[in-house]
């Protein structure tokens, strides 16, 4: 599926949940399929942390640009892109192509840096319906999303009801516990006081935060990934070595050769696997991610609880809700445990709401919702089957 | 209980596992209690990562000098110092008094810094047992350490069986999991990466990479706490804010009062009260602690695995010891869960060895064993009780 990003502009300005506003901003975004005749057949995806409208297919001429939720989703796949329309959207603030922090304030004609102002769950879900507004669907036959994705399809149903016939939340969670808060605070923390930060205005230095959006990316990878994934994987594994072949045994033997059991003795050095590969994962996302949307993004994770307003009670939170839900959990997944999942699927029931919901036995860690694993796929494929048929 | 630091030189060099030698050094250590006339009643407590020889007591003039562990060692304690000479000593490495990075390099006459060689748990038992040479003791009624102090228990016996009657190790494990590594790894590139570390030379540049020291112990302290615990103290609560007190209210009533449920809208504001606790946490520790020791420190965690050398056979590596074991765990302590604890009971149990072991069930996670918890003491209790009086 060959797919190509586009944008919309919007010159209303969106009132957020800060008190401030946002002049004007464009979203981009990607369509997948077809819309039908009578408009019913809209999927909104939404994204999480450092994902982006780029959800399915690739990009012309660019074999290995495969969208982020590519195994779910394309013709034939679990999200059939032969009968839904599928809408994926960047979120504003992010740092893919809808307005964000790198672009120019029109206020003041300065690129925005750390006076972005700060968007939450339901700011994001207001964009995502005016997008909608724009493409000429009122009604959504399902919103999806996984993690932070998930917490947005949950607000959907409770921000515009009547607009959303089903939501998909995967790997998601009501609220952050003190702990999640913690990880993000560490990581916004380290960005903050890297001295290439400026206060968030570092575009005008030409230098960019990549200490401390490395360390972030880091602790980032620890709570994505299972104690037990990570055993496997990598375990006590020393890294590989280079070894300087000896002129006559070199000929056709690599000079790479896995660790020999012996420890460097260094403090800086790699010694495990485990740090070759978060140092990897570092250095990438430090070459592509913007500092302040890391900031925001993570904040906007803080700040989502529907159930604040209703003095914590998450099934009096969800009461307007109208929806009928699917939601997944992964049994290893550590950041948003099952249990999560569980506190919303009882809030749902409260209000005796249609709910299905499987906890996925998967080894993976919080990453599985990003994974292709049998079971999971096919309680997706099998829930959009059911919609595809019963869709109103 | 008053205590008084003191001091023993070492002119003999002492080799590392490295391969390097330390030429001279001297080791800070306390003692509490009296050695009995055929020198049987002697108990050495192994410190974990940021503590020091100051285990039990307070020092002359100073009330709140409480020692790490002054809830378990004392006059009519679980380990009784009426009862046993007790002996608290700091790691070589350490920032605490003992031979360490801040000190002059003897072969240079600069400071070691990043030149500090790497020493691992099994130096670190080398240099007590020289310490204990020192003060006339061949043989040790107990050793008994948590978390890494654990781990110096644990090899102690395997080092010197012949010296060890019997071992205490709470909350530790027989080597750190991939997971492990991966936070000791994120805590060391915060360090090393943050541009006041200077390669590890920072002592002469007059300054101190505190932000890296910060972000390590932001860290730290999430892996020290339980999920429960945290959401217990912390949950969602939203940080003090100082409200400006107006004129006429203000008497008599503090400007602190708790967050009213509505968000500052911020990034780098706090917001959250585990926020404001992690914040504090780290600029503490970024105050006292010495950055090459951390680095030194979670290094010798990293490289702690007995059973390297056996194929990765913890039975087998365990085989040489003979000491009476007591092990300890927690159960929301999931940083060395209880798993990992009864891997070594099992290890200890496949040679016939004889093990105790209590799964305290308390909700404090990994910090459970510097903690006051009626159960976990009654055991340590009733474990010297009856070393106490079985004692050879």
């Amino acid at each position: 599926m060959i797919v190509s990003p586009q944008s919309m502009s919007f010159s209303q300005p969106l009132p957020l949940r800060s008190g401030a506003a946002i002049r004007s901003y464009c979203l981009a975004y990607e369509t997948y399929g077809t819309l039908n005749a009578d408009r019913s057949n809209a999927v909104l995806i939404c994204h999480a942390l450092n994902a982006s409208h780029h959800v399915a297919g690739v990009y012309e001429g660019q074999d290995k640009s495969e969208g982020w939720w590519d195994t779910m989703i394309g013709p034939g796949k679990p999200v059939d892109t032969d009968r839904f329309f599928v809408i994926g959207v960047n979120n504003l603030g992010s740092c893919f192509g809808s307005t964000g922090p790198m672009h120019v304030n029109p206020d003041t004609g300065k690129i925005y840096g750390a006076d972005f102002p700060v968007v939450t769950v339901e700011d994001w879900v207001d964009a995502q319906a005016r997008l909608l507004d724009g493409l000429g669907i009122t009604t959504l036959a399902a919103v999806m999303g996984g993690s932070l994705g998930g917490m947005q399809a949950l607000s959907w149903t409770l921000q515009y009801p009547a607009r959303v016939w089903h939501a998909v939340v995967v790997a998601s969670a009501p609220n952050l516990t003190a702990e999640n808060i913690a990880f993000n605070e560490v990581a916004r923390r380290a960005i903050v006081t890297d001295p290439d930060f400026h206060g968030g205005h570092f575009y005008e230095h030409g230098v960019v935060p990549k200490r401390g959006l490395r360390i972030a990316r880091m602790i980032g990878h620890i709570t994505y990934l299972s104690d037990d994934v990570m055993n496997e994987k990598f375990g006590r594994q020393l890294r590989e070595r280079i070894i300087e072949p000896k002129p006559a045994a070199a000929v056709g033997q690599s000079a790479l050769q896995p660790g020999g059991g012996d420890y460097l003795y260094s403090t800086q050095d790699i010694e495990f696997q485990i740090e070759s590969y978060l140092r990897y994962q570092g250095d990438k996302f430090s070459e592509y991610f913007d500092a302040n949307t890391y900031l925001l993004i993570t904040r906007a994770l803080d700040y989502f609880d529907p159930a604040l307003r209703h003095n914590g009670n998450l099934a009096r939170a969800l009461a307007v809700a109208t929806a009928k839900f699917l939601l997944v959990s992964f049994t290893t997944d550590w950041r948003f445990a099952p249990k999560r999942s569980r506190e919303i699927v009882k809030a749902l029931l409260d209000n005796k709401r249609d709910v299905s919901y499987a906890e996925i036995d998967a080894p993976h860690g919080h990453d599985a919702f990003l994974l292709e694993d049998a079971r999971y796929l096919s309680v997706v494929r099998a829930y959009f089957d059911r919609i595809a048929k019963g869709a109103p």
